[in-house]
């Protein structure tokens, strides 16, 4: 709309510059010029250091208004293309004849990865994807509710689906009111930082889950270790350590009464509770404390794809009210087909289906990887296993450093996660998760192979 | 593994308390005696009031260990079923005879909404749900590529497919390594905010954004309005007021000039560039400066469905590598089936297909809905409408209040929204975007009803 007129009115008189039609409606003028004398530059029939027409002289042969070359002008500067030297007007600049710099992006290659022990990938034979396939696609017929915003807290039905699960599964008794879904751990942590930052201090386990202290600190809050005189206090009982320690119920009561003493706020994250071997899972805190300052993370990666980004979390009644007064400053983040499906998945108990069929298959696989690891390194190596995950920790004796061992690792085609090392031995991680079983044995001897070639 | 063997001894000893098996292994002891209490508790066969056994007689009688029977009393007081009075024991409280309290959310009845004048939502006849549909199949088929974590920063072909198109429509030269992509608006500034922390103050051109004025104002910035000094200046180009105007091509220049003099960062949000309709889309501010300064916002939402949480920001290159160093600490939002359908749905040309197909249809029916409401109106009306968007504001001689005036309408089955209003006018806001074109007649009289009703 503006410059509309005059645009057509110096359209109308112009004779010399040619302007090229398009489909959208005549181009800005001060685009054409500004691409006429790019094209002119990168194409050195204006080489560097001449000088460019002054703006009277194009106006005047261009038949255009001074402005509309000074703003042809100025975008050429502001891309450098042209430069503006004080009292003497536009010189053209060498950016056009200059290759682009090279992108950092490239690496040295690398054979293919053969064996990968440390990822935290699903195993491909668990998941049913033509199952998830079919709840999506249900979920994509309902044109309708597609057409509009989704709700900030989380779709309404998708979050009673959720209540119901938890009071199921984790014997959590909430109202789908006090769940707030989002797409991941962090989205979730970005919409409470700001309602509990007068706690000031976090305290993490382990410096490990990287994700979770960032956000904490984008928020100002002071990121600690190990400090139970925290105003927050991050934990992940189900997946103490990366090889799937739990934690005690008595260790959670008496961190309970102490958070309570302290006024502090548990937050609980339940990473990997499902895949709580050997026992029922243990009583999540939230529920071991009635709900009393306790915020509850429960998220899907491990237990569908990891490329589903739909965690909730579930908060107590006076953080639930104060969330609920803010809750329409937040958009959704999590995509609201998935939620769609994943209700209907739930409802229809396929995630507690899936839960007990990849259960079952990490505590083979787990056991099948023990086997091959001491089958393979005897009893020189010591191995760490705990009540839940996919994990193993393997002790071996070697003088390498954990950098070299695992160049070494990845040349051959193994790529390893070093947990610990010291002067006489490292500690590697060993995820049984997304390799095949038949994998283990062949990996194990490779593996032995690079520490035995230091 | 914790207490599984004194659980087991405990278990062999039990004469009394009835163990229920369960398929998952044996429930938790202590879980057992909360759950016999609270079932006594809830079914008023312990009353209100009541004493509980003391620990040392309970766990006599059921030959239980201590721990366990306190265990259990602990979580029924901590859900409030028993509640521990000092040097007495515990006793039995009122919250299982208590109804439980009714939820705020129900409202009163309303009859069902005819006409949503306010809706942003997208016009239902408008998209291709069968198109889409078949990329998102596509992208779900790549199951390998599922299996595994979404790169942080966004899909790389994605990234390339934005970086490509970008450049074509808005004329932006970048690089795929300066694109971020991230689940709507909100998460990208989540992601920039503490980046830029040092900016202090950031200026929204109108309070209307409260979106994104909420994340700043989460990360410690001074939210200002229409405020040039400030570190950050946030504007929508295309999107200056609800009813669409549009920033002219001059005050983008002196806007990009002041910013530099000043040290102030940009951010452009694209939002609605797309629905320009009387001429080209006027040149991006990001394009405009070269890239220097400013931090450039695109969304979906407007254009494919509203429920597609996918949107992406453009970092200039100093801000590009301070991103970097921290970009694995952010795990990506977005779905990522929705990123892979996306990028080939790019690279085939559907978006730019909808675009104008978009663009022609909101076109048309807001020339319908004007003529709809002048003819309604007469003389009396005043109009203002933009060069973008799908909205007009629509000012009405009427001395009733906003509220009064929204009420009615809702209760004669109209959704409005009230934009402005003086002791003898009203201004609204009517938006065409999702209404059926048939839709604006029957509509606008009813709204002139509601207004005469005054």
């Amino acid at each position: 709309m503006i410059n509309q007129q005059s645009a057509a009115k110096e359209k109308k008189k112009n004779q010399i510059f040619h302007f090229s039609q398009n489909t959208d409606g005549p181009e800005l003028l001060y685009l054409q010029v500004y691409h006429h004398y790019r094209n002119l530059i990168t194409a050195r029939k204006l080489l560097p250091g001449s000088r460019m027409p002054s703006l009277r002289k194009c106006s005047q042969e261009l038949q255009l208004s001074r402005t509309t070359v000074e703003n042809a002008y100025l975008q050429l500067a502001a891309e450098g293309y042209i430069i503006s030297k004080a009292q003497s007007g536009y010189y053209v600049t060498d950016i056009a004849t200059k290759e682009p710099l090279p992108r950092q992006t490239e690496k040295p290659s690398l054979p293919p990865c053969r064996y990968d022990l440390s990822s935290s990938g699903v195993d491909r034979e668990s998941f049913r994807f033509d199952l998830w396939q079919r709840y999506l696609k249900s979920a994509l017929r309902q044109n309708q509710r597609l057409l509009t915003y989704g709700e900030p807290q989380g779709e309404a039905d998708f979050r009673q689906a959720l209540s119901d699960y938890v009071y199921q599964k984790r014997n959590i008794a909430c109202s789908p009111d006090d769940i707030v879904v989002g797409a991941g751990v962090q989205s979730l942590l970005q919409i409470l930082c700001p309602l509990i930052r007068d706690k000031k201090t976090v305290s993490f386990p382990t410096p490990s889950f990287i994700q979770g202290s960032t956000v904490f600190s984008d928020f100002g809050f002071q990121v600690r270790y190990r400090n139970k005189d925290s105003g927050v206090i991050y934990v992940s009982p189900a997946h103490m350590t990366k090889w799937g320690e739990i934690m005690p119920v008595s260790r959670r009561l008496e961190l309970i009464r102490y958070a309570a003493e302290h006024k502090s706020l548990i937050i609980e994250d339940d990473f990997e509770n499902e895949f709580v071997y050997l026992q029922k899972p243990t009583p999540s805190l939230f529920s071991l404390s009635g709900g009393h300052d306790v915020v509850y993370i429960g998220s899907f990666s491990r237990l569908l794809l990891p490329s589903i980004r739909v965690s909730f979390m579930i908060l107590p009644p006076g953080l639930s009210e104060t969330y609920r007064k803010k809750s329409e400053y937040y958009n959704q983040t999590a995509s609201k087909a998935e939620q769609i499906a994943l209700c209907q998945f739930i409802r229809d108990g396929h995630l507690s289906a899936q839960t007990r069929r990849l259960k079952r298959l990490y505590s083979a696989k787990l056991k099948e990887l023990l086997t091959a690891v001491r089958e393979t390194f005897g009893p020189d190596c010591s191995i760490q296993i705990g009540a839940a995950g996919t994990s193993l920790a393997l002790t071996l004796p070697c003088q390498a450093d954990g950098a070299s061992v695992k160049k070494a690792a990845r040349l051959l085609g193994l790529r390893l996660t070093v947990l610990k090392e010291d002067q006489s031995a490292i500690t590697l991680l060993l995820s049984c998760s997304s390799m095949p079983t038949g994998d283990f044995r062949p990996a194990c001897e490779l593996l032995k192979q690079v520490i035995h070639s230091f």
